[in-house]
């Protein structure tokens, strides 16, 4: 979404229920998001940024030349293996709980199959996982020191990676994952306010 | 050293006893690396790859764009906040061990003041450091899943600030830091074999 908002591209955004997510464009893919732009159909979000850079060239770039294309995949491996992990850790009962009942009886169990217990026993560390999350930070709070943005002076698609993460949380769990006075919060504040403010008009649901 | 094979520069490596580096080039800098080129001098890695980029534009890249440039700033501060303070719980008593007399003294009481403790602390969980660290790596493995670099499909200077890290372990302590079959490793592997191998003539000295 910040992706297209950054191409200053029009799009119509469609929040799917997981269990609606195979029966949209006749099974395209089993996750979110999917884009359909015309007659092209990309799934995956880096993918999608991909595509756009490529099919839209002449609008701001959302790597910045090759070098920020591949460490894109570095920023977006870092949050999917340190920051992801961790938030399921605290949040993965809140999003049960917030969803309807066929979707529930899906994400449980889905979920408790791909982490191996019950949702229950992942979330046991909730308040220790919390504490220990701004830690996890320290790579971007240390290069907040050096530049506003992951992308340099000013947003690449590197920062909606990390930023998606944290929305992520922020939409499904009411727990503070900065620490005081926190460079990052204010990197985080400035990207719900990009693109119109987009991001804060997202909410769980 | 390996940002300067990349662009395909004569240079002449000078290591220096620690002591000793506040004595070099009238005390331009307290830490290495120093490049002096001609009447510029430069100091820390990063400077020295911002600065042979612009002073050798027609050399090939060490970011590749100004996305790639803004990123690599991201994987220093990565390498930096969570694989620089491993190692050093690692081997910080190894490589106070293989310095001379005199940095020695200098070295210990720097570190301890920095650390806050003494060395012999850093290091009391030498053993589980070591079983964590292939965890920590995690971010580079899964990218490795993608490209065979961080760079894309062949290495920029953010390999060599990992590489650096990794290559400074290598060169102080014993430890195996990689898991089995690890790609990180091939991976490490590849740059000690880049720029004619100079990665595997470097010893503790």
């Amino acid at each position: 979404m910040l992706s297209l908002a950054h191409k200053g591209l029009d799009f119509e955004e469609r929040p799917l229920p997981f269990t609606v997510i195979p029966t949209v464009e006749d099974g395209f893919s089993r996750t979110v998001p999917i884009l359909r732009d015309g007659d092209q159909l990309v799934s995956d979000s880096f993918e999608i940024a991909l595509y756009l850079d490529e099919a839209y060239p002449e609008r701001p770039s959302l790597f910045s030349g090759d070098g920020g294309k591949a460490m894109a995949r570095f920023v977006e491996s870092w949050s999917q293996t340190v920051l992801h992990p961790a938030i399921t850790r605290i949040a993965v009962l809140d999003i049960h709980n917030m969803l309807d009942e066929q979707d529930r009886l899906y994400f449980r169990d889905s979920r408790t199959k791909a982490l191996g217990r019950p949702l229950e026993d992942v979330v046991a560390n909730r308040q220790a996982e919390i504490a220990a999350f701004p830690a996890l930070l320290a790579p971007i709070r240390r290069m907040l020191s050096f530049q506003p943005f992951i992308g340099g002076t000013s947003p690449l698609f590197a920062d909606y990676i990390v930023f998606g993460a944290l929305q992520w949380a922020r939409i499904t769990t009411g727990a503070d994952l900065f620490s005081e006075n926190d460079p990052v919060r204010d990197w985080f504040e400035g990207c719900l306010d990009l693109h119109d403010a987009r991001g804060r008009s997202v909410t769980a649901a």
